[in-house]
């Protein structure tokens, strides 16, 4: 996945989709190669032709097409545990030399053991502030080379694979297919905005200004006669279930015609984008598939799914089961 | 001003400037009519030529090409007060009949009166307050049918234009030409974001996503079925002096390797971008043509240009002298 020739292509595609009234040869391949020919494939096709179709009444202009799309869980994994987790993990594993007290402090000393449970029986406000505090104390610039180097080396316990390829092939094509097609892309997730960027360029084809995520406070100063943005270790907005809504408004400003998410933390951004006027797709991606990646909804305590499949079903969303409608996961290596 | 006339032509704009292994015809036309071929012409062209030519130490890939806009006083004028302050009485007045207290309360008596130094003589925090109450109390729908409405019909009292049609016609020219050599174009405004966003497509190109200002608070809620955004009378973000640093982070995630402002609430953010590595453009608007618009700097309650101006002379900063170095101010009409 080369940055340069990713953007390229993107823009190549956008111009493409933008200027849809100049002949071009009939698309011969699929588009979604990944995807099933089974219902939610036919939803998403059905959609982008009906939005996409100048003089009809449904048509959206260009500058409209806003698909916004959740990170952990909808365009790569996120059992069995967030992968920002298992990164602060080892971030406090690296800082413990530093902290002897962290030995007997919690939710130090049961992260440090992996006893995930134990961490968060105090309640996980105290174990946001323990990821919090170690993703601050240092510029932006520090923390993007750390996180960028961890998320392309550190693998997975389970599938032995780079955290950057555990992305869903399936959701890299329809990011590709829906921007040939004039969409704007952005990643609107309850995860690090700044830990997301840096990767969703080279992953997802997404640049840093069209990822929104919670957010630490920043500092801006002067070190010596060189000016630095610091981290704080102070959350400054958390971007889940409304707080998605909100974030949607104040980074991007439009309400989405498409939004993609897998969990109860996108049920507001998928009802407020459905409730727009005109064609609209809201789709949930449900972990159905325990032999290729995981099984998991109700009960999950990461990614839960509950009130927001019980809404998919009354409002008519497209639920994709990962296990039926999709014969790749990962990437191929 | 036509929406989806602008958005085309960007787009192309976009991939001929992206774009540019593949060889073009020469461009015979000036793309910067309305600046005379003085010092910040040439210094603008000689930046783009050096950022755009593959295979040199300067080149700068795509992705990295942002460049960020103040808008009041850098992309539209400011004087007597910044526009959205004649938006916020005017608001004011047509409130007023709900609101018989105000006939003696401050600041609202001394803004209703048009008495500005008598409104701002308690402290600005005051006049912020009141400013935000008539920002609130709606959804951000009706807001911005509001705000798109007044800065399309409202005149001003000196140049009876439209507030939407007081742009300068060379910094519309100067976007222009950065978009067709592949920069990515952000307006970074101490206004309010919502504000910018009902006009900032039409008069330059620029979409909601890609304008960052100050903010309100937002809560998402359900009206019976329908969720709704409501706007809250309480500042959620001063993008302002550090805080456009910090927005400029925020929003965008990534330095921007051009910067255009006029005031010393810009200073930091043209510090920022010019400390980065590799070319660097900050350019500062210098109002100094009392004829054609205004004349003002040091002094000046709206857009004091004062610490900014001797650190662009320290820094070599570009300074555009409006009398001297622009043959338009507004777009003919």
């Amino acid at each position: 996945m080369n940055i340069s020739r990713r953007l390229v292509r993107s823009l190549v595609m956008t111009l493409l989709g933008g200027l849809s009234f100049i002949a071009l040869p009939a698309a011969a391949q699929d588009p979604l190669p990944s995807w099933n020919d089974t219902g939610p494939k036919k939803a998403i096709i059905a959609f982008v032709a009906r939005v996409t179709k100048p003089g009809t009444p449904d048509f959206v202009p260009v500058n409209q097409r806003i698909a916004t799309f959740d990170n952990d869980g909808t365009l790569w994994a996120e059992q069995p545990v967030y992968f920002q987790f298992e990164f602060a993990i080892d971030r406090i594993k690296l800082l413990s030399a530093g902290h002897p007290e962290w030995k007997t402090q919690e939710p130090f000393a049961s992260l440090m053991e992996g006893d995930i449970p134990r961490a968060l029986a105090r309640g996980e406000q105290d174990v946001v502030d323990a990821i919090s505090a170690t993703h601050a104390g240092m510029t932006t610039e520090a923390f993007d080379r750390i996180a960028r180097d961890w998320i392309r080396t550190k693998r997975d316990a389970r599938f032995k694979r780079t955290y950057i390829s555990l992305v869903y092939q399936p959701m890299i094509e329809l990011l590709d297919y829906l921007r040939a097609n004039g969409f704007k892309t952005f990643i609107v997730s309850g995860g690090g905005a700044e830990f997301i960027r840096a990767f969703a360029e080279e992953a997802y084809g997404i640049p840093p200004d069209q990822v929104v995520g919670s957010s630490g406070r920043l500092k801006y100063q002067m070190r010596g006669d060189v000016p630095e943005l610091l981290k704080l270790p102070a959350v400054d907005f958390i971007n889940d279930k409304d707080g998605k809504v909100v974030g949607i408004q104040k980074f991007i400003g439009r309400r989405p015609i498409a939004a993609f998410g897998n969990s109860d933390g996108d049920q507001q951004m998928l009802e407020w984008t459905a409730a727009g006027k005109g064609p609209r797709l809201a789709l949930l991606v449900h972990h159905t598939d325990a032999t290729r990646e995981w099984a998991y909804d109700r009960d999950s305590r990461i990614g839960t799914l509950d009130k927001a499949l019980d809404m998919a079903v009354e409002k008519k969303w497209t639920v994709v089961s990962m296990k039926d409608d999709w014969n790749a996961i990962f990437p191929k290596q």
